[in-house]
């Protein structure tokens, strides 16, 4: 199995790293014995949408803390992301847009290269606006793409443009596919156009500013839609365009939260959005459940008991 | 007086306005009654460093809370900024990068307009690298320039590029700089890079990805210092534009961490650096004082409970 690959000469020679975004660092953490064991990376906006997510993933997979034990935020110092750990599974908030994306991945993927973690697949958790596509639906992106419809991540390296190619996993794809007809939502797959802006970025005619008219707005939504924009959101470019360069497999799984060919404003009550937030967290879930079942046989939780634990039991909330 | 100004003719057709990552709306808060008073606007990165800004400056101003109340998270319900008020003083973070700067200002924006503020004064309080300068250093922008080294905001809208100038206020400027020469700290003014990226973007060796040498990077530093850069960070080129735009004055004031032509990491000691992020908070500290005494004579702590509280006593913590 390939490990995270980070593509850097100088790393090597650095006495120590400071992941300072992550509160982290190579001589404060033994980072192989925190992470070594870490096969899923999964990532959302908000410290509390993880945090969540933490919880719900450890049921799922019938993950088991040591008596006295809880869940901590291992980046809390950071004040910057939030960062959870249930057993082979990390959770960790990336903030709203492209640069933030990018700053937690950075250090993710050198972390997770200093862990030499094995082969970790990457998912983006989201919400979105829908181009045609009605809220509560759940969208996998095929392919990401910038505001100018490229699929490349775009940044600016000493002063020159510098593009790099957004890529998913099809076989990732393929598989979340297949476990989301058995969900009691609809899943889609299509293309993800990623912005820089939610309002005027997104076409919307409720921001601050906007020098354009509604029919404007709609003539490019129904432009997104002939191409085969499904969803748009904040982070895909960045997300699928680093992961891919670490030779990392990721996908990108976002639900809708408003039709833009309806309306702008997210309207849906607290509970709905709840609800429908937790359907990206489910289908992850169902594949991570799938791949250790798969590959290591993980015993149920009764099977657990009955044999007196696995061995990630034991390496859970030493951080 | 002038108040914020948004510019989009929808609005005010709009039944309710959502300002969905705030956690506020026109139909569930009376928002004129709440943010009518507000004369300045303080942002900065992380909750936790708004915070403590808003405790700080709750002292400065002899601000006093109603006896048995506490400062709330006004957006704590959105999970996505944090937002605090201090009497005539909003304090809220603002994330990493110009996509989370650009969310929280439509909104803010929206949110003073709505409650009819006169003439706030917008101020971005952070940290950066230094081009030459100093660790502990605070620099003022004269300037924000993107990545291109151009002195616009570009924001890619229905598919097109469109470039906002960005400008800050040469009287806040020159203020700041007096109040600066009082300080124990250097304050300078200069050029402000604004970058998409805290590794690549930066041309720093130490991300995941590096493919340049340090002589490209050093060339770079030595280019950005010839044409008056002194310092680096994430959001100045859409805070400068976009406050502009809403014809408010506006001021970054960031502190360096690093310079930059000596080194990339980040090593200083947690309470060093506590010790420097609190530099920019003075200063604007101290611009505000100046500004409540020159208008409206407010009066020290010892008149006011002499007097029996002045009149913003009575409108704190009704969020």
């Amino acid at each position: 199995m390939a490990l995270a690959q980070t593509n850097n000469p100088y790393l090597e020679a650095m006495e120590e790293d400071v992941l300072y975004h992550l509160g982290l660092s190579t001589s404060t953490h033994d980072l192989a014995a925190m992470f070594g064991d870490i096969r899923f990376v999964c990532m959302g906006g908000t410290p509390q949408r993880m945090e969540n997510f933490a919880k719900f993933i450890m049921k799922e997979i019938d993950h088991v803390l040591q008596p006295g034990t809880c869940l901590q935020d291992i980046s809390r110092h950071s004040h910057r992301y939030a960062m959870f750990k249930v057993g082979p599974v990390l959770c960790i908030s990336h903030g709203m847009g492209v640069p933030s994306m990018s700053i937690v991945l950075h250090e993710v993927i050198k972390l997770l290269s200093h862990a030499k973690a094995r082969d970790p697949v990457f998912f983006r958790l989201g919400t979105c606006g829908g181009v045609d596509v009605d809220p509560g639906n759940v969208v996998i992106t095929e392919e990401a793409l910038d505001g100018l419809l490229r699929p490349v991540f775009e940044n600016i390296i000493l002063g020159k443009i510098v593009q790099r190619p957004t890529q998913v996993d099809p076989m990732v794809i393929e598989s979340l596919m297949k476990l989301g007809e058995k969900m009691k939502f609809t899943t889609v797959t299509g293309r993800t156009l990623c912005t820089n802006d939610f309002y005027e970025g997104q076409g919307r005619v409720d921001g601050a500013f906007c020098n354009y008219t509604k029919e404007d707005k709609m003539e490019y939504m129904n432009h997104l839609k002939q191409v085969g924009v499904k969803n748009i959101e904040m982070e895909s470019t960045c997300f699928t365009a680093m992961t891919h360069m670490a030779k990392c497999r990721s996908a990108v799984i976002c639900v809708v939260l408003v039709n833009r060919l309806c309306g702008d404003q997210i309207l849906a009550t607290k509970e709905t959005m709840i609800e429908w937030q937790n359907r990206p967290q489910q289908l992850v879930a169902a594949y991570i459940k799938q791949q250790l079942k798969i590959e290591t046989q993980v015993p149920s939780k009764s099977e657990m008991f009955r044999f007196g634990g696995y061995e990630d039991d034991q390496q859970t909330e030493r951080t």
